[in-house]
């Protein structure tokens, strides 16, 4: 398999976007089998609908004719953000920690999910402890610190994966989100921001007035996508967007998780729109912008739940809708099996 | 435990009648419990969103402070339906005995979906070997075989059962479901006739005409609402609005399949609009009426994943959600058990 190696040199911008120059497209062979195998099956035509999609997409990616999903992991990436001494967050910054040996623990909400749908469960500290610059009066990161994120990330990815996960754990986190996705896309802080995990209106306010003081104090310097990663994101928002890139060079689909994940998938697809072709969306979280989100990167989301934790519990959720599709899709009897008249 | 059992004596109008106005109610100390513990734990509060309610809903119907998984079991009825002879499938009636021995030797999508989520799968075949009668132009079932039915599907309720899923089978069904939906409800043939597994425009024009035939043959019939079910149902919807009653004299919660399982539902709302406390709604099927059903009972879809399958398969994916659910519910430690700070 040809890929660029993540880690055999220093990661630099530019063998970013010469990986991005080079993503693989989807197994169409592979995609023509599962559809013919579908047509077959005991069900009328269509009628498991998204299933069947799910089934195709797993082949196509995974460059297999008959969809695999005995390996499925959750990749938790975790940071932390200066920005909170903005009172952006309903939690105070040290939660973050906490709830670091809360995942080590097993007492999360992802650990639950992971157990129940057999994912093998990876929580990636990227340096809680050092938080990232107050992105509302500078750059959140120096470019070493975003490409080391960025790396790691990407090494996170095992080539015998058949269905990856991505999700994050950093308070203050969807204030950043908001102001990747308004430096990306504009329409100003009030269409980005939200209430993350719950704040009060005065909150929201203050959320609001941070984008609007990031945008300002960035103007002139947000054209590049990777400078607005590296100037407004977090180390584990560089480290999903390492992932996903890695996990497409490794033909490895993905499954987003909610808002945050989402502004890491964006500034790829902002860096080149067929970079997210292998990912699904699990869900559309409560966070208001993210629907608004999903519908700019021409994602469909598969569950509405109302979730907004993070950490990959909508990803996690949908893995088990994936496995669905999957064991639907390969343990199924046809209509010639089963001696079924097809309608 | 008080509720009228089912099969002490031979099932008879009143006696579903009187069981409907003994129907328990919720179980206010338990869903309380639920909802201190979901507050006690790590996760900002109302983060897990409709994984939340359902704690609170396995909890109160299950008369259990602590929701328990542990017996999950999803029960299909089948049968098969005279109407077919007015040409309102795609699929030919034998199909449905076909599908029967597909259950049987595991070859079926519900088959794939129950052993992915360890849920118990039994497939009644309540005669399909003996069609109702085309219910265009008489009553599809006379008395005792809409009550043997009901009966039937009232004894497949096993107490031990944490949660119930209800499906069918049954070419033809779809027709008979809108029927029952087009008497209950009005609005006329157009409102609640679709597709089904997937006839073409003259299909559904046939379904139409069908369903205005039906209401004109027994217009003045049709306001007692089991009379509905007797004329213009089939066993198996007879035998899922029993099973659906007699899961709530046994305080099992339930999750409804698709369009057929709804109607089914539908039958009972008519009699007592709080018989359908105890269920959910697993998802909205691709049958265009289906939301509509859905809105009219106040049942909100848990998923819409574009499935129109029936034999269980969305209530199958739900009950892998709430299992979810429950196992987040009961395994996440507290702020206090992991020394994590509330907000």
């Amino acid at each position: 398999m040809s890929f660029v190696s993540p880690l055999s040199e220093p990661l630099t911008p530019d063998a970013i976007r010469t990986s991005l120059a080079q993503l693989p497209g989807p197994d169409l062979d592979a995609a023509g089998a599962v559809r013919r195998r579908d047509a077959e099956l005991t069900k009328p035509p269509g009628s498991l609908g998204r299933l069947e999609d799910l089934a195709v997409w797993l082949g196509s990616w995974q460059g297999r004719p008959v969809p695999r999903v005995e390996t499925l992991r959750m990749r938790i990436f975790a940071g932390s953000h200066g920005v909170t001494r903005r009172g952006v967050s309903a939690f105070p910054a040290e939660v973050t920690g906490q709830m670091l040996a809360n995942f080590r623990s097993g007492g999360a909400a992802i650990n639950q999910l992971c157990a129940l749908h057999g994912v093998d469960l990876e929580v990636l500290d990227l340096g809680w402890e050092a938080p990232t610059a107050d992105f509302s009066c500078g750059p959140a990161m120096t470019a070493e610190r975003m490409l080391e994120a960025f790396g790691r990330g990407m090494a996170a990815v095992h080539a015998d994966t058949d269905v990856l996960g991505i999700g994050e754990m950093g308070i203050g986190n969807t204030t950043s989100a908001s102001a990747i996705y308004a430096a990306l896309w504009g329409g100003g802080p009030e269409a980005w921001v939200g209430r993350g995990t719950g704040v009060d209106d005065e909150g929201l306010a203050r959320k609001v007035t941070t984008v609007d003081d990031a945008l300002a104090a960035h103007t002139g310097h947000l054209g590049d996508p990777l400078e607005v990663l590296r100037r407004l994101g977090g180390v584990e928002i560089a480290g999903m967007a390492g992932a996903i890139l890695a996990a497409r060079l490794r033909r490895v689909p993905v499954v987003l998780d909610g808002f945050v994940a989402t502004a890491a998938a964006a500034v790829l697809h902002a860096l080149d729109d067929t970079a997210l072709d292998h990912c699904l969306a699990a869900h559309v979280s409560a966070e208001t912008a993210h629907r608004a989100a999903l519908a700019a990167l021409g994602l469909e989301p598969m569950l509405d739940l109302g979730l907004r934790l993070g950490e990959g519990s909508g990803a996690a959720l949908a893995l088990g809708v994936i496995k669905a599709a999957a064991v639907t899709h390969t343990g199924m009897a046809t209509f010639a099996e089963a001696g079924v008249t097809a309608g």
